[in-house]
């Protein structure tokens, strides 16, 4: 009891500080004053050292510029407020390619002409949840409409049809399901219906949806594989073998906080077990720490290049994964397994120097990219992850203060905003 | 002199050596007995991991067996031509996506129904290259047929109007030319030219326009960028200073064929130059040895995470590259490269135990995925390499022969046929 409480207040005052610079590092040196939106090719300096504007990155800082605003008293500040607004008028002005059609850019140049798209649904994704957490602290009803309008359509490419993607049918494309698709609906969801009873009825069954349809990845009790056909039922091959340990642990947190406004303590202790437990046993790598970037369910060696490097974001995962399994079990093992994860991820991740966390190092942990910012990294994972931690952490903190015993009488429904 | 012949002799034994157990080992795991085609998938050990049939793959190994079939005696086997025929009828049947309609697939399932198509002409090139050869080999008309028209459409794709390949037009998106697509259409032009005066005829004018445009690709005197723009000018960001070594020393041996054809010694050496000395020293590992996947041209940290990985097929175009650079020039300098190249080669990516190469090691060197073939690996790179390093290296030994002093009367026009 003793060492949980030391162990919460140690990583409470870790991660507090860590935020503060990591927040520091992309306010210095990521602003575009010129055009509105981020610049994210940041060199380990902060340097830019490319000028494209990747609309996953734009939005996602957008997002967390604005969380971090909401939640937090020492962010409430204007500087972080008038740059997600910019960076969000970036966006309404050029995601789009072809308004009033709704499909978004994946890159666009500086000053915001489109330069490739993608035949999927995450740009749209991550635009939605930017406008969704503007209108939150802005008020301001045309970015809860762009929101609101855009769900209804990625709703309806999932769902009804996705011919607007773009993509080709063919009649040897396997009817595959990647979990990320009702993933970021889950978490569109989510977003969408906190403190909102209105969307929160419109997407009830959507919501139920997306956790059945995530519930199915789990493969005879034993592993989590990254795509299953519509049905739920194993493909053949490389396909249908693929595990991504990183993402399933993402899927965890999730279904966690599925489970918590379910009020659903046998469908927690599922989660725990299959999205948590599961992903990590098979994910880690014994011999040198950290988790694998992709594994293959039979044992067999993946043919992506990378599946054995160490990515940032799988640990930031992972830390939020197993703190808010802790926070809603009161399973002491857990917080011990988020104690490791975070021990490894701040030695090996951090950039003590220079601020923010390289992204990807070699199978033992030697930085095998000195960038900080790149296509896919941008103020996002690390400072979520960090964030959220440290909400949590508070959060018990506090119950312990005013609880002699948290770890026995968990909260089913997480407590909010402890960080405020 | 007399090292200059041991170190040929020696090579010549080992390639020789080599390509017999690199040629069995596809000869034994990866014909489809069932559709016709190749299985590719093939671990450390020859087993199938997977049963799709990437078309470049299907398409690269009819060519290598014909070519095999054709130069040398000991590969006159039936076993060969029939299966480079079955795999020619698969390709015929299923690889176009919807005839008549010329564009093909980049993946077809085992019976051949398309699974994904690139927006690209590579499909198409490999296509065409395996029907010429096909044709070389059976005399039958259909396959030239195949490859003359499957031409016409690349080069009116490449010269005319892409809309046929699907590609979006995206105002942001800069108007790059990939190194790859000359490259490939020189390679085209000299598959098709071979012996064929009137082919050779009705594409010197092509034949000139790839080789000055792969030419333009040179920045400065200094540096062959991957990308540049259609007026041979440098682009901004990761894009306009990407470099891939590997693919610059095989546009080198493409160029070096060109310039033979030509009768050009000045071109020669500029080629000799800027596509063979300039990309090994930037892209040569002085740490731990071996050529760098990919480089950053102002030496920033490239953001592709298999950067610093070592690839078999940049050593596999090194070995014929430097070879080639020697036979043509007679500069004992390239013949150490050759051997520093093959030394490494071998030593790091052979499997003496199971037979064909390791395709992926990590910067140190160690195998960092143990499988024989896969999405971008099959019977191509390294039975092609050694092929031709042994028909170049039995070229050099007769000339050896006849000629006291080899190395100071180097043909301009490279001896053919001496492994037949």
């Amino acid at each position: 009891m003793e060492s949980e409480r030391e162990t919460l207040q140690v990583w409470k005052e870790r991660v507090e500080q860590e935020l503060d610079r990591v927040v520091a590092f992309w306010v210095e040196h990521s602003h575009d004053q010129e055009h509105g939106g981020f610049f994210t090719c940041l060199g380990h300096d902060g340097k830019v050292f490319d000028d494209l504007k990747y609309v996953w990155l734009q939005a996602r800082q957008v997002w967390m510029y604005c969380h971090l605003y909401r939640h937090f008293q020492r962010f409430h500040q204007s500087q972080l407020l008038d740059s997600a607004k910019a960076g969000g008028e970036f966006l309404l002005r050029c995601a789009r390619v072809a308004p009033p059609g709704k499909k978004c850019a994946f890159v666009l140049t500086r000053d915001g002409r489109p330069s490739k798209v993608q035949r999927t649904i995450f740009s749209e994704c991550f635009y939605t949840m930017a406008m969704n957490e503007l209108w939150r602290v802005t008020g301001d009803v045309r970015y809860q409409n762009e929101a609101v309008g855009m769900m209804d359509e990625i709703v309806h490419w999932v769902r009804e049809d996705p011919s607007g993607l773009g993509q080709p049918q063919l009649s040897g494309a396997p009817a595959a399901e990647p979990m990320a698709v009702p993933m970021m609906l889950l978490h569109l969801v989510q977003q969408l219906s906190e403190d909102d009873a209105e969307l929160a009825g419109k997407y009830g069954e959507l919501e139920d949806w997306c956790a059945h349809r995530i519930l199915q990845h789990v493969q005879g009790g034993q592993v989590v594989l990254e795509n299953v056909s519509v049905d739920g039922k194993e493909l053949p091959g490389c396909l249908g073998r693929h595990q991504n340990p990183g993402h399933a642990l993402e899927a965890g947190w999730f279904l966690l906080r599925y489970a918590s406004r379910k009020e659903d303590p046998k469908l927690r202790a599922h989660i725990i077990d299959k999205f948590l437990l599961l992903p990590f046993h098979s994910g880690w790598d014994e011999e040198h720490g950290g988790l694998f970037y992709f594994k293959d369910a039979d044992g067999l060696c993946p043919t992506q290049l990378e599946w054995d490097m160490k990515l940032w974001w799988p640990h930031c995962e992972a830390m939020v994964a197993f703190l808010m399994g802790y926070r809603d079990s009161g399973d002491p093992a857990l917080l011990r397994l988020f104690d490791q994860v975070a021990e490894y991820t701040f030695r090996q991740f951090r950039d003590s120097e220079r601020g923010e966390w390289f992204g990807y190092l070699n199978r033992e942990g030697k930085v095998a990219l000195t960038i900080k910012g790149g296509p896919f990294k941008g103020c996002f994972h690390v400072p979520r992850c960090l964030a959220m931690c440290e909400e949590m952490l508070s959060s018990l903190l506090s119950r312990v203060a005013t609880d002699p015993d948290p770890s026995c009488s968990p909260s089913s429904v997480p407590a909010r905003g402890g960080a405020k």
